[in-house]
């Protein structure tokens, strides 16, 4: 399990008692992933799963999502916190269906809460219909990428703060997923931040990654963004 | 382990098999870094760990304490990535000796790790002696906070455009630190990030904690940071 995240098991301590625990956990982990897509598909929702580094801007965009296609789109989101309700709380000001999921120190989501997260949602919201149902994860640009929580696609997301070199320093978000979300970028002139180098270096890790540039301050990108959901909403 | 470093592990799957492995890897983390106090201190070292997310200027930080300390202290650099050597190479650049640990996936430094990289940064140096050793973990705020290296301090950092709710939402790094760096200071007036709740949240979480606010760009801080670590330093 530890491998399987990412955590350094040291090697003295290294059994094959510790290799059996973990392969067993993360395959528990990914029946569960697709037992949650199965549920996913039947009622219809396409999902997302956002991973980033704390502080990238995920809310941010849900929030910015929610006040564009809230009207026209029944949406929902699974929260993932170590600690706090705050995230849920932002999204349900916004007009949307949230659970907040607080791990108590788990530095990533799995299937299964997930699983406990959609029932929750579905309890909330009094209802199984949803269009889009965004799980956003913990904020962790490391652990999340390795659990399949049943999404359909997964987006990382890296803002212009923290530096056009994290694709590079933390490759297996970008090898797992789909899109990549390049967020602040009304920032841009007051970061060394090189975009060129950004979608080189995310590329190189995965050539089929779609690439989108975003500011919730001056409005770029939420155009193409909220066409690309319509789009991939299923009818 | 799992459990010791933050990954969750499915309630149905935990055994006690598996809380034996995770307790005994725990516990020979906690003897290698004890090992470790031994070593930096025979060696009259002042050791750092820097915890943050990635991007939050922890490379930035060493890069201009080098400038302005490197030549009244002997300084080191044991640096921790997932992958690339670029941190080392910065820290090079600046004229002090580094060494360059790449997880290979993952999160966090543990005690072995550094055990090998003080050997390391040792032979690099062709020398013992070391006034202060940065350990420079991987960018994660959950997972590091979990293992001891043998530290004599440790420091987390959070940059302005992360946001001030960080450390409420992620408090195991906060209630483990001694001191609470707040960097990028000089961007307070783009991001809605209040110093106050920054402040109260981390020292409700522990009253203990010193905190320093920081801007590379415009120098505030750096004094009485200098002037902290050559107090600091060991006669």
């Amino acid at each position: 399990m530890c491998d399987s995240c990412g955590c350094h098991v040291p090697d003295q301590e290294k059994s094959t008692m510790t290799v059996d625990v973990n392969t067993s956990l993360l395959e528990a982990n990914t029946r569960q992933a697709a037992e949650n897509r199965r549920h996913f598909d039947a009622m219809g929702a396409l999902v997302i799963n956002l991973i980033s580094s704390p502080g990238s801007g995920k809310t941010t965009l849900l929030e910015h999502t929610i006040e564009k296609l809230g009207q026209e789109m029944r949406i929902g989101v699974i929260e993932g916190d170590i600690e706090t309700e705050r995230d849920a709380a932002r999204i349900r000001a916004k007009g949307a269906a949230a659970v907040q999921i607080t791990t108590g120190g788990a530095c990533h989501l799995d299937a299964r809460l997930v699983h406990k997260g959609l029932h929750d949602l579905r309890q909330e919201s009094d209802s199984d219909r949803f269009d889009i149902i965004f799980i956003e994860n913990v904020g962790n640009l490391v652990c999340p990428a390795t659990f399949d929580l049943g999404e359909h696609e997964r987006m990382v997301l890296v803002s212009v703060p923290e530096g056009s070199d994290k694709p590079a320093k933390y490759p297996k978000a970008f090898t797992s997923s789909q899109h990549f979300l390049i967020t602040k970028t009304d920032l841009l002139p007051h970061f060394d931040f090189s975009l060129a180098e950004a979608r080189r270096e995310a590329l190189k890790l995965n050539p089929d990654l779609a690439i989108l540039e975003f500011s919730a301050t001056t409005g770029e990108g939420f155009d193409a963004w909220i066409s690309y959901l319509r789009q991939r909403r299923i009818p």
